[in-house]
């Protein structure tokens, strides 16, 4: 394993003088926060070093945590799953697991059984059903009950490999048992690679809200095996590519055009050109994270472009009719209009992200059916977890590489964007 | 309020040279850790001022919360909880409640309303039944169903007004909702202000476990209106008090003295006598949780001598016919007497703790009925948290103000002990 530029705490380079340590340089600015800071994130110096693993840190005090990403490594867990059992028992290992995952990648979770058991732990593999459903409080149930049948004790790692739901649900199980197991995430999917692996969000549904029950529970460490992309069915993996591109379009310009001199790779689910995307993802991810993690400052908000009316549209189809990624994708491009009408932004800056999604071919545009009246959308975007006493708030670019949170947007010029 | 010097971070004072910000002097230690460090807690320069109002602060970086002990508090609840929730807030102030109570302290819960209500607030009032079935998870789901029906969004404050039953399980709601609502302590019997209220541990129990399911975490402040003692049952009272005395073992030498000397103000509930045994207790706790936050040093387990016994006492029987704190009366008396027995103490160390556990009308042995045969009472101490691999471990006083994690102690020492 070797460390690249991209593992490089960037942050600290343009903020030393000022920060106290531990104290966040962000802290004092969410009352009229507007925007990131102009050099935020800092540039890279030098020229990102392509290797057969990267390794990317999340700086968080005593719950700081490693990233690897790499080609065909889960067969090797043990070993480095082990070192961070050992940092967590403060120099006692640990020797016991539980694998959480789902019959789509059972055949990854025995991969990472088998590594550890040769290794000479105890292991179990909690085989959950996939889909959104099993976010529910009886699951989490199900799984404290494994838990006990195994008498995991404090040292016992709870391990996710899966998608995006497993890492939620084996993630606040592992939150909430015996106040806090030590966790690792495994993630199979682009999207949990680049998403739900970084920042510590775990948690289940409520009948009436998604997410609603939670923790913020940094894990261990997270595995990234790119290898388990290549199963991965087309739909998701590109809808994974839609937060990839998000994050060029609100942190990171180069990163934006190194997307559109890639797409070849990229379509092509090149291991170097994954590596890198997923890399980089995981650093902006994480200069994000490190600077808001409880996002209580309103700069975790930055993530969620796009996301406004995606959310809508995901929410009015029903979960389902299109998938997260898709909802981003959409929103970007209105989000990106919308930014245009009220003169933040040429139209250029939108034609460069509906090129670059249409090349990834994701879609840039509600399909035709689905056609809710515009009130019915407003409606649900003054549910998003971003509006305040109902007023829209919008996340939206000023330039490639940069967004702001924008406040009291017209209703009228939103119904616009939507109708246009 | 006026602070005291009580309320200095009095650890700072013995190891400010050697530790690094954010970093536990004992992190290091726990693989081997014997005991807790000579000059722990350091000694408090000056005589303590009684004041009419004290603050405990307990440190914990972004974290830190406050404790107000003061007579007849609670009725401005609200002038004392706003400025916490505008520093939670970063600016922005809290204006909803969720007060989670029960039929016992409703009255109390009425109070901390109107309080809140007179300034303006949103605020409900959720009355759950008092006993240790509320910590359960159908009662979680059921605070849930009322914080999604009164709209509860990040800034929501939740205040247990109760015992520990009520702080757990609100503290648990409020851990998990929206990934962690901002939390109020207001403590209603003894045990709660000296024990639950400091320290951020939260949960409800699994079938087959006491407090399996749970989290740490910290409040926004705690408030303790000592008036609300003045309707404690005696034996709850007393029961309370057993935790006090145990400080003075563990941690404060002087501190046991003075309980000592005002056996009298103690039995007859004087509300200057009560302030400072809590202000001095919830310190002492203070400064073993800001060096062991997430009890991974070894260091908190200092707080559970007596617990081996007693926890053991208190299963055997059943839950409810020895309350916690009659359980670790009767725990510390036994594990002084294996001290004794292993030449760690004199038999007037045992002596003095017996005498003042008495004058506080505290059982200092099992009642004659409570006869397990020894085999049974030692196979429930082998389930204690502290043990590891099923071996015997103790938390064993050297001498007044100090003790030790001892391992390996004798089994056939500890049935000696348990039938003399």
């Amino acid at each position: 394993m070797k460390s690249t530029g991209v593992s490089s705490n960037l942050l600290t380079h343009g903020c030393q003088s000022r920060l106290q340590p531990g104290q966040s340089f962000l802290r004092s600015l969410p009352r009229d926060w507007q925007g990131i800071p102009r050099d935020f994130p800092p540039q890279q110096t030098g020229s990102t070093v392509q290797s057969s693993s990267q390794n990317v840190s999340v700086a968080l005090g005593d719950r700081s945590y490693d990233i690897l990403i790499e080609s065909g490594c889960l067969p090797r867990l043990a070993t480095i799953v082990e070192p961070w059992g050992v940092r967590f028992g403060q120099g006692k290992p640990s020797r016991k697991a539980a694998i959480i995952s789902d019959s789509n990648v059972r055949y990854a979770a025995d991969i990472a059984a088998r590594s550890l058991r040769e290794a000479g732990w105890a292991c179990e593999v909690i085989e959950l059903e996939p889909g959104e459903p099993t976010k529910r409080q009886e699951v989490i149930s199900s799984i404290y009950d494994r838990l006990v049948a195994m008498q995991a004790d404090r040292r016992t790692i709870v391990i996710a490999v899966g998608g995006g739901v497993i890492g939620d649900a084996a993630g606040f199980a592992a939150a909430t048992y015996n106040r806090g197991l030590p966790f690792v995430q495994c993630p199979s999917t682009l999207l949990a690679d680049v998403d739900s692996s970084v920042g510590g969000k775990v948690g289940i549904n409520h009948p009436q809200a998604k997410n609603l029950i939670g923790a913020f529970h940094q894990p261990l460490g997270v595995v990234i095996d790119t290898d388990l992309l290549k199963t991965l069915p087309d739909r998701e993996y590109r809808a994974g590519l839609a937060e990839v591109v998000k994050y060029g379009v609100i942190l990171d310009a180069e990163f934006f055009t190194w997307m559109e001199s890639h797409i070849a790779e990229l379509n092509a689910r090149d291991p170097q050109a994954l590596q890198h995307a997923i890399a980089r993802s995981c650093r902006l991810k994480a200069d994000v994270v490190e600077h808001d993690e409880y996002e209580r400052t309103g700069l975790r908000a930055v993530l969620n472009y796009g996301h406004t009316f995606g959310h809508a549209f995901e929410a009015l189809s029903g979960y389902g009719e299109l998938l997260h990624g898709e909802g981003v994708a959409i929103g970007m491009v209105y989000a990106s209009r919308l930014a245009e009408a009220l003169g933040r932004i040429d139209a250029s800056m939108t034609r460069r992200q509906v090129e670059l999604l249409q090349a990834l071919h994701l879609p840039t545009r509600l399909p035709a059916h689905l056609n809710w009246p515009t009130t019915e959308v407003i409606g649900r975007m003054r549910l998003d977890k971003k509006s305040e006493a109902g007023k829209l708030r919008f996340v939206l670019p000023t330039r490639m590489g940069h967004v702001e949170l924008v406040d009291g947007v017209d209703e009228a010029l939103v119904a616009r964007i939507l109708n246009s």
